[in-house]
Formats: C-alpha cells, structure tokens, sequence
C-alpha cells in the first residue's frame, strides 16, 4: 500500500511542506521508520531520536529545520499518526465464513459475512451480527447479542444474555457476565444473592486483555459508547460507565457506582461502592476513590482527595523528618526560654 | 412460577402484613418490580426509588405506612431477598450430558447427570461428580478431582491432581493449579523450585472469575468450605484460606500465608508471606498487611495497623499544611520572645 | 526413583555426613517428608518442624546435633533443595504427538517431538520448535514462532507474529500480544491507535498464569531472558523488560518503560510509562515509581523512594498523634511565657 505525501496531508488535514511528490509506503516510529516511511514527531522526549531517524518524512505540530525531507504540519500530531497509522495498519486475518469445527447450538442468527473460528461455542438463540468475528476459544452462553463488525479475539467468555454492542473490540481472555460478587451473611456463612441481570456494551467500546465484567443483581451492568478499558480491569455488578470514560489496567469499579462521562481512571485504582464520579473527573493511579466526587478536577491518594492537596501532603510527609527536627528545636528554645525566666526570678 | 405471599412469607420466615391473597410471580429492584413482583427496602439510600416503585408487595424489617400493598416483616431483609430470588431465578442452563465433541480421556470416572460441553477437555484419570457441570472450554489436567453439583464456567483451567469439592462454583477465566511462583536465585539468574503439591478446594466455596490459585510447593494449597473470592484474586502456594472467609477483588495473598476463619479482605490488598490472619479480622481495601494479625479487629493501610489509628493517621496527614503553619508561627514568636528577652538585657 | 545420598550430595555440590549407605527415595517437606525422604533446613521460622520432622535426611547449611540421620551439607540449602526437587520431580504429562483434535492450520512447521493436545488452535504459518508443548485451549493466532522444548499450558492465547524462545514455560490462562493500550482523544472521543508491533519472549522466561502482555504500538515489547513474572502481572506496549528480572504478582508496567537486569519488583506495584529503573533495583511490594531510578538501591511507597526513607517517612506518620501533642504543649507555653513578659511589663 502507497499514497502521495499530499493524499496523505489530506487524509489527515494537514499541509504538506517540502517535496509533494514523495509516496509514502507506511508509518513507524523515529528509530525504526524507514526512508519510504512517514513518521511523526512532537514529543521532547524522542529528541534524540528526531536526530538520527532515517525517516523519509514527517508529521510535525510546527517545522523542524533540521529535518530535510517533507513534513505534514498539523495541529494534532497524535491524531494525524493514529489515522495514517489505522490506513496502513494490517487488519487481524479473520477466519473466512463459519468454520464446521465449531459448535453453533441450535436457533442462532448469524449475519452476513460473520467469521466464526474453529473452536467457537456459540449457545442457544444468539444473534451475531453482519460482520462479527469470533476466535477461537470464543464461548457464548445461550441468548448473547453480539453487533456487527464487533471483534472478540481468542478465550473470550461471554455469559447468558449478555448484550454487546457494534464496533466493539474485546480482547483475549476477557470474561463478560460472571456473577456479582453478592453474599449475604447468615449466621458465619455466606448465602448467594442470584445475580439475575445482564451486561450490556455499548457500541465502539473497546475491552482489554483478562476483564472481568459481572452481570447485574437486578438490570444491568452498563458500558457506555466509546468507553475503554486497559488490561486486568474489574468491573463490578450494577456499575454504569459514562461515554468515552477510559480504565486504566489492574483498576477494580465496585458494586452500583456509577462513572460520568469522559472520566479518567488511572492505573491500580479502587472505586468504593455506590458512590458516583462526575463527568470529566480525572483519579491518578494507585488512588482510593472512598466517596463521590463532582464533574471535573483530578483527584490523588487514598483516599482520593484533590490532586493538588494529595501533592501538598505528599511534599509535606517528606518533610517530617525536619519537622521533627524543628520541634525538638522548639521545644529546647521554649525550654531555655523558662528557665531564663525562672532564673530572672520572675 | 409463582407462589403465594403467604408462601413466600414462610420461605423467609417472615410475617405477612396486608393482603394475603397476593400472588408473587417475581422478585425484582425497587426500581425494576412490576406490580406482580415482590422488592425489599432496608437501605435508606434507596428512599427514593420506594417512592417511586410499582413493586406489588415488600420484604422489610419494619412495616413502612407509604406502600400500600402487603409488607413480609422479616428481621433480615437482606437474607430473605437472597432466599427467594434464589427460588425464582433461572438456573444456568446445563449441556444435555456428555458431548461427544467434548474430549474426555480414558480412565476417568464421571458421576450420574454430568453435564460435560463441546469443548470440554477431561485429562486422564479424573473424577467427576454426580450432578458436575463443565462449560464450554474448561480444561481438566489429569488426576483432577471435581465434587458432585459443582459447576466450572467456560475457559476454566484446573492442572494435575487438583481436588475441588462438592457445590463449588468456579468463574469463568479461572486457573486452579498453576505452579506457585517459586525459584532460588543462582548468581544472577533464577532457577526453578519445582511445584509438587496440589490446590484443594472444599465444598460451598465460590471462585470469582479470571482468579489464580497456585498449587503448593509441598503438600496443598488449601481453600477451605464456604469461601468466597471475587474477580481477579491471587493466591499463592502453600496458602491457607479458612472457611467462610471473603476476599474482595484484585487482591494477592503471599505464599505459605494462613487466614483463619471468617476474615474479610476488602479489595486490592496484599497480604505478605508466611504470616498469619487470625479468625474474623477485616482488613480494608487497598490495605498492606505486613505482619500477622490475631483474631479480630479491622486492619487499614500500608502497613496495616489497627483501622482506629489509621483514620487518625490519615486525618492528621490531611493536616499537615496547618502542622506547618502552626510550627512556623511558632517558630516566630520563640525568636520574638527571645529578642524580647535579649533587649531586656538579662 | 531412587539415589544414594551420596549421589545426591553430589548433585548438589554438598558433602555427606552420617550414614553414606542412606538411599534417596525423594524430597519433602519437614512436615512431609517420610523416613525414606530428605528434606531441607536452613529457615529458622521451621525450628519447630525440624524438632517433629520424619525425614531420613536432610540438606543443611550447618550440621544440626539433634538430627540422627545423614544430613548435606551445602553452603546454599535452598538452590540444593531445587536442583534435587527437580530431580524428583514428575514432569507435567505431555499429549503423545499431535491430536487429530486439534486445529492445525496449514503453512506451518512443527519441530520434532511436539505435542498438541486436542482442542488447540495453531494459524497459518506458526513455527512450533522440537519438543514444544500445547496444552488444550492454547490458542495461535497466524505467524506466531515457539522455540524449543516451550510449554504453553492451558487456554493461553499468543497472537500474531509474536515469538516465543526457547525453553519458556507459560501458565494457563495468559495473553500474550494483545493490543497496546493507545488512544488518542479527538474531542471527546478516542480514537484507536493501531499497534503494529509484536511481543518478543526470550529463552528461559516464565510468565505466570492471567498475564497480560501487551503488543508494541511498533517494533516489539521485549521480555529477555530468563525474566519470572507471577499472576495476572500487567505489561504494557514496548516495555522491555532486563534479563533474569522478577515481577510479583498484581504488578502492572506501563507503556514504554524499561526494566534493567536482575530487577526485583514487588507484588501490586505501579511503574509509570516512559521512565527506566537500573540493573538491580529492588522496589518494594504496593509501591507506585513515578520517576526513573538509577541502578541499584531499595525503593518503596508511593512516589517510591528509597526504603530506608520510606520506612522513617511511614515511621513518622505514625507519631503525628504525638506531633500534635507535641505542637499543642508548644502553643500553650509559648502562650504562658507571653503572659509572663507581658505582666514583667516589658
């Protein structure tokens, strides 16, 4: 595959500076790209890099000088390689039509162009629509929706009911639907409370590596449009997920709390249960979300407190060994202070 | 299926207010209950969905004069939603007996009513209860030892030799028996302690989804009756779990550690090796248990310490900014004291 | 299997002392181990069991008076203790040759000696090395290379054009090459960055069961040789990881850092993306790196820093119920000593 640096600008909305006849053969990264390659720069910390690319053009936010083949200037840099990178990139080889090495139950409803790998189990009354591809080792319980052109790649487990939108991407080992972690206490032992709800995904989201989201108590486990989850994220029953909301890996949502839209989660949080995160709210890693928080503002710690404070406290803890050390010295001072005054026998 | 509120009131031990002639066809969320359905109220956070709920009759603990319909009055409503919607939900749905696109090996013992998958491999030498349940994907090793009604969701893998007991449920994703992550360092590299023991697991317990049991390096890892983990829990080897304790997601108990009986673990904790957690104690989510516990007591933090001193610690760190204030006003006025008495001239 | 212990002090580089003519019929536990059986001391923490222990022999850093049989003595008792439990030890049963069970797409090469097991799924052009292993439910996405004598247990899923080296155990459960966690936002959305690249798994490697190994956005994320990694460990795109390092379980990595040789992270820690931890590191377990560490050193807490100044930091924490006290004394007689100099009429 081959564009013209200009279709290339195009594609992307950028201008094109410098030779408008070089052909662009693919997208790499500044140390690994080659001279019929496009690469892309705008992070200092790849300075190094820029310098000995053998790249043999660019996209840039602003002109390098130093750099003598052509460059595409545009705004969003990250955005001009994610789409460059998406034309170029190599689509996942689906397995072509329904392989008769796997195991289709009865009263399914395959769409059009479906790709069904060996070793699938699909359950009874599923739908898979237009487009869908299952890997193998993909399981289905019985009455799972899955939309079209949604991609579920290899040991993907998805439980009874359970309801996945279009466009959605899960990937390898994810298990959609177990139960809600609901016991009740009864004496020293714990009773299970049925956990008779559903996971539903909405369109354009996209699952990482070993998810586990479970089904509802009642209703159901909701992920909005356009939401992303990293690997080894925990999603709890009952939870809601605001649109385009972003999970980063080993974070664990509890039971009924609900994230707004645009939320950012960082890596190893925890979320408490019932509580509810405002649109737009950013929680830095390794944090303790313990109650709600409003739309907006970055919240840090455990328990979560405004990003700035978290900093504050931060800085200050570092500080106690000289803390410390200036109340020894206080309390000498004020010591000497009385005796002074003792002995001007006041 | 459908039962009379008089019925249902007896179920729960419980006792009928109101119209006795109801006929509960359901049970459901305050917010979800048809008129025909039966909900529960005894969390006041849902104050507002009773308001608005359609629900036909109610569990509760104290006879609520708004609704109208029947009231069962129970001292444990939690207990007794959990008993009927364990009446009224829908079991999963088991595979008609053994596939014959499931493999199974020779030499194995399977119980009367087994519901064995397409897509279910049996290793060699294994047992499988009366009334056992295996979902697509599941991978028995051989020698592996399953209890009668127990029921392993899809892609569930148990290695060599590993015994699980009766009425245990495994979620999906779940690896029982890998090796426990043992090595002796050898100058600069790693070299292998082989695993040799086995993962026992004892009847009533309920594994959470995409978990790792690892099995001993001697003798068993041992996950004792009525246990329950949520999702993505790791134990290592040689660990011992006592009966009904709970452990919430996300968390990793450390090799040759013991928690006694009924201890909660809240979620994304770490519990260090060979120390011991004592009968009842919880310990709050993200918490770092470093040194062994004793009985009782709520533990919180890194390290965990008595859940009273950490919100101390806690508050007093929030704290902080005015710490440093108060240390330099203090600071402050020392030095004018000390001038005050230096131009006293004493 | 048997050896004289003669043979086994031999093996493990010890002397013998006590009764030459004791014959080795395996290795165990002190609690464990029977008459015919050697096992091993040099934990403290086991006084106990050496007191009631069964063993016939025992491995030992020092000879022990109160212990009558023959005993090995070895200047490293647990690096002995692997070498003759590997000896022991049974090794996992292999599947004899290739199932007709399982799928085998075509344009591969299978080395000598490999065993797949039923319900294994291997895509066009894989290479599988001489005397490999795939237990059932490993899934091959297409072009991926397995070395030698390589054992891949249960339900793990490598994807395209990853490549796994020689000798490498990983445990059931894994994904290795899903996607690199990349998004860019364009306005409130977030668009897919494809990622190009592979995972690249050198020789000797173990990788716990439930990892997750993240493909390179592009070129490869880099695992050399003889890295251990424990459960559901998170590693994101590009990452390299040092030779002979070990990653507790619960860890997550993230994108684009670099781990040096021999580094030691605990269970449950965080490493931020872009930065480099030194050859030899050591970061204690829970702890969040923020910001790249030279070589060597302790580091610990969240923003790590060195251990010696966490453990005072945590230490100091800890006394601020008595720092308060401390400052309120201070205010009340800074007080009292104004009201002395006031009244002196100064």
């Amino acid at each position: 595959m081959e564009i013209p640096i200009t279709k290339a600008a195009e594609m992307v909305g950028g201008e094109c500076v410098g030779d408008e006849k070089f052909v662009v053969t693919g997208i790499n990264s500044l140390d690994q790209a080659g001279p019929r390659e496009i690469s892309f720069f705008s992070d200092h910390r790849y300075g190094e890099s820029l310098k000995n690319t053998k790249a043999g053009a660019l996209l840039v936010s602003k002109i390098n000088a130093q750099f003598t083949g052509p460059q595409v200037l545009t705004a969003h840099v990250a955005l001009a390689y994610a789409k460059l990178a998406a034309f170029f990139a190599v689509p996942p080889t689906r397995y072509p039509g329904v392989s008769s090495d796997a195991f289709i139950s009865g009263d399914c409803r395959l769409g059009e162009d479906v790709s069904i790998s060996p070793m699938v189990y699909v359950g009874k009354g599923c739908e898979i629509g237009d487009g869908a591809t299952l890997f193998p080792g993909v399981v289905l319980d019985q009455g799972v929706k899955i939309g079209t052109r949604t991609l579920l790649y290899p040991n993907v487990t998805v439980l009874r009911g359970c309801v996945i939108g279009n466009d959605v991407i899960v990937h390898a080992g994810t298990t959609i639907g177990s139960d809600g972690f609901g016991f009740v206490r009864d004496g020293t032992s714990s009773v299970k409370v049925p956990q008779t709800g559903i996971v539903q995904i909405d369109d354009h989201v996209e699952i990482g590596a070993n998810n586990c989201i479970d089904r509802a108590a009642f209703g159901k486990t909701w992920i909005k449009e356009g939401v992303k989850t990293d690997n080894l994220v925990q999603i709890a029953h009952n939870v809601v997920i605001g649109e385009h909301s972003i999970i980063v890996a080993l974070t664990g949502i509890s039971g009924s709390s609900r994230l707004g839209r645009g939320v950012l989660i960082g890596g190893q949080v925890g979320v408490n249960d019932h509580i509810e995160i405002g649109d737009g709210v950013m929680v830095g890693p390794q944090s303790g979300v313990a109650k709600s928080i409003p739309s907006g503002g970055i919240f840090s710690g455990t328990p979560a407190i405004p990003h700035r404070a978290y900093l504050q406290n931060t800085a200050l803890v570092a500080k106690l060994p000289q803390f410390k050390e200036r109340l020894r010295g206080l309390e000498k001072k004020v010591r000497e202070l009385e005796d002074r005054l003792e002995k001007n026998g006041d």
